[in-house]
């Protein structure tokens, strides 16, 4: 039972790769809120696949549709309910490696822990498919953040060792490849295109922001926006590492150095650097909230692979087909996003509760 | 609220640094295992500061008493409540600063989210002290996991750049400075007594594993080891980061390298490498789960720093009394494998559920 | 946040009466089972109104739809998402009573809390439609607890005061109209067209048996079979009171009395009355569970009401139109068997962690 | 697991009749509200056994010890932890029950769910002991819950057929035996006092009213004001029914009979009746919440019972010692009203999130 999240929100993510649709129930959100849906297929038009030289061949629509929760365009206090129609499906692709499972995916633990039954086409449940329903529920928290006055923005920090340059202080939404840094997202671009050449993979980095978030956001101990945050990001398939602030930077500092100093600016108290992100005890101090995703690289490559066929139970070499990204950092950029306003919405009803 | 975690395991931990005890309620343990209160106050040792060089001078006790939950010494299906007494407390040390929020502590949010009415003294519910009753919890369900073939194994991976050498793969429990080689071991004590000296503290790393886990716990998406696991360890004061397996090494990484291949041992399926840490699609598969966790230093110093007046809301030097560790992560390190504990014995319940 | 119940499962009601559909996530379903959906149709269908004379002149398909969970006909451990298109409906019947809340109903209130948000075509979220995907997620259960050797049955047990006669001991879902005594059951029609006659409506009872429980199922205080049952058949609209065994019977009584004698039967103990319904200390003891609910009298009705019209604040007289039953009992049998499914499905799951 | 309760708030309630202690964590209330101990001791005096004649021959202090959650005298955001020393224990009583379990208690069922792991002694659990750490959490909510206007009432409403006379309109908490009509509470203390003499004991109904709530609180569906206080009240040990408002006699009843008409009075609609019990759609309409719950009599009889000795597996006579309330429902009184607020100020804390 895995495909929940929430506290003051109850967020389910349905469907598998292959089954009539994916989508998502969205329960607790407050009634009286315009959603404007054109704006929510905008941005899941950011995690669709556009034909990019980065992205897969599978093209989908990606339609959202509203079943329930919103009366005349406002939320209405029931649960949101949104669908996203799959098509364009090749099970057939996948019917050759039902017996060998594919190294780095899920194929494997999935087969032991539902003996036998899980839907493999496609990776099922377990495909990236799922961040569609994903982007969707985040879609509707970015704006009902934006009501409060709270934006998330995020871009690559890095695909393998080719890092972006400069502060991420912007959305980069608009850009086809989103870096701070063209030239650097250039050489991010080559790097896929080798890999993609050499029928391998790459891994990268997303960082992320959110700017304008009130202070007192979080509770202490399992509560605290750090637990919120990465309880959610680690459910998008590939990221291996979290870190908040200067994070595993931290690790390697003194305190002296990496205590954020105390100021006062337009009347209110804020600090001089953001080692921590923002979060001070699990709670929102009024800085960006600032975090980095670790993306390992696609398991998805051409190159052949070593696998067991599990009825013979011999080792034996895999190739692959279906249709894959060889980097799926870019279009996590957005899925990112989305699964942060979940976890921040989420947070930012909670402290109503204590006023 | 926050002080809850678990799906099948129900966890409150209570109480503040000056509170007349911490404890914790623990709810969903199965009834007739034996819990040995011995090995409970040990592993409670572990954590406890003994004096060392790099501990604070405040004696604990730790002393665990159960109000709930046993019969007879096995567990009887009734929450287990532990309480731990407070003592040796100078709340007196914590006045002078009432006004003056210390830099990295959560003093400053605590304020601004409770309106003025935290308990400031000793960090309150924010202090490390509360990772007391964590470990209570924890210690119980390390003595349930090896009843299933279960067992958890940690070491300071590092303390700012002086790393620890060779793998990890037994327990470093019985060591007084928990790190595989004596020579690191040695040089990382070297460090930390130098910021000692310097008025300053140290960041570092803990790395877990867990050994002997059934293939198949955890769930996709939301409810992933990862997920579980991180949700749980951010819990614990100063955790800026987590990575799984190989983490943000990952991310610098190609799938023809990170992917790990399969093969067959003992008739059963494993992997040649771990870069995935155990874990495929939120899932273990059987090899040892491996995480670490990036510690920021201590945020209490006894340099001079930055902070902010709030009365007056002007910017002042503050200068910090009460007793601190110079660095928190040899203490941490029995904690770690207390959260790690918890969260792998609520998935190995809910595993249950599926059979 | 209400359209949520479970703790081994989690089930996701959404949708409003005239919103493009109703339905159900279930998240928590093991893998592996046969879900046949030729029965599970023919189950909604028994909640459908048929054109008889006790119910509403809409006539809904109630077709659901499967977009995720299934594969292959068999659950595959991803949560279960049914859909079941709304059709057949007539907004305009209710844009006059947007200002005249209907006594009974929930209009007044949804108002209130939503801040005129609320989706109030057809009564919304509130609408007795919201029990066509409780049946879809109920009938599922049925099915998985088929396999498990439980079965749940039910009857009409009174409307008004015509009451049933006999005990229920077998299944009446092959009865147009579901009683023991079909004499009894043609005096309760009688009395149902009698209040539809006089644009009235009548109130009731349904009574609900689960059979073949293994005893130990539910927890102690909060977790009790009773607070699990009663938890979701409070959801059915216009449920106002629960009893189990004896119920309100057993509070006019003396231990003596009520006390069920423990015997032995075929190897294990059981006991000679069941006065309990099949509950002691929360825990099934192995014998039939057994509850009552009491439905309040239809709260739709074409007498003349006395109502405010909310925008004057002035008393006024409402006339309603739109489509309704005269009594909603006889369509709530299957739901509670639905409901009661899903609390003990539930309840079984969290068993297997004990063991 | 079940020793658990709350959406917004987090109740755990701890403790065996013959352990160490009883006690709650209770995680969740806003930070800088005054908690009155002295008055929560008198709250928990209600509770006590006070040596009349309608209670048992032990006497417990009750005496709360807060070990966290506040900070001199007010709420500090941190969980509250209460503990209620257990003394004056007899568990030799018990000693000779073992392996014959008593009727209608849950001997027989904890035995088949702890397999023989359960704490047998007193009721461990699952007796009416836990009802005092349920007190000492309602008694902090009664508190909370006045600074919002709100006051919960209650009476017993009948002993077996002796019923109260006259409406509840006002605390009966200054009385004794708290009826309405003190004629009608001599009748009911005879009669208990008359199954005293013969060995037996007496059910019945307490009824509770919710002052000053206002409108908008609770939700659709399973989030019901309805859901919210049936699930908590059954954690009651006894509690066999609940129903609200009219409850089960509105089963009988009819719409344009039980139907409230609306009305204005000081400017907002209210209901010139009350049959709904304050709640339209789960959801509060501003009008008293009104419910009853059904207490069955004390399992705990000295008359010889039919039971089984589970070592021989053979019916035999039970004769049982110990010391026992002859009728449980005077003691309940105040038990429901924690209950109750317990459920209200959740929902209450919940309507924060919406506004």
């Amino acid at each position: 039972m895995g495909s929940f999240y929430g506290e003051n929100l109850r967020l389910t993510v349905f469907g598998q790769s292959h089954s009539p649709a994916v989508g998502c129930t969205l329960d607790g959100i407050p009634a009286g809120h315009a959603v404007d849906i054109d704006r929510l297929r905008l941005f899941l038009q950011r995690r669709a696949s556009r034909g990019q030289a980065w992205t897969t061949a599978r093209r989908e629509a990606d339609e959202p549709e509203i079943l329930g929760g919103l009366f005349r365009g406002r939320t209405c206090g029931a649960p949101l309910a949104i669908v996203i129609r799959n098509g364009n499906v090749r099970s057939e692709d996948y019917e050759q490696l039902k017996g060998i499972p594919r190294p780095g995916h899920a194929d494997l633990t999935a087969g032991l822990k539902y003996g036998g039954a899980q839907d493999y086409t496609g990776g099922g449940h377990f495909s990236g498919r799922l961040t569609a329903p994903l982007c969707a529920a985040g879609g509707v928290c970015l704006q009902l953040l934006e009501e409060e006055g709270v934006t998330v923005i995020s871009r690559i920090a890095s695909i393998e060792d080719v890092e972006d340059e400069g502060p991420l202080t912007a959305s980069t939404a608009d850009k086809p490849f989103p870096t701070v840094s063209d030239t650097r997202g250039a050489q991010m671009r080559e790097r896929i295109a080798l890999r993609r050449s050499q029928g391998d993979s790459s891994g990268g980095i997303v960082e992320c922001a959110v700017l304008g978030l009130p202070a007192g956001l979080g509770d202490p101990m399992f509560g605290g926006m750090e637990n919120r945050i990465a309880s959610i990001v680690f459910g998008i398939p590939a990221v291996k590492g979290v870190e908040f602030g200067a994070g595993f930077g931290a690790a390697r500092s003194t305190g002296s150095v990496n205590n954020d100093p105390f100021t006062v600016e337009d009347g209110r108290v804020c600090t001089v650097t953001n080692n921590a992100g923002g979060i001070l005890g699990g709670i929102t101090d009024g800085m960006p909230l600032t975090f980095r995703c670790a993306f390992k690289p696609t398991p998805s490559i051409s190159l052949p692979q070593q696998s067991v066929d599990l009825e013979r139970m011999e080792v034996t070499e895999l190739r692959t087909g279906g249709r894959h990204d060889p980097c799926v950092v870019p279009r996590a950029v957005p899925v990112v996003e989305a699964a942060a306003a979940i976890a921040v919405y989420d947070a930012l009803l909670g402290r109503k509760k204590e006023l």
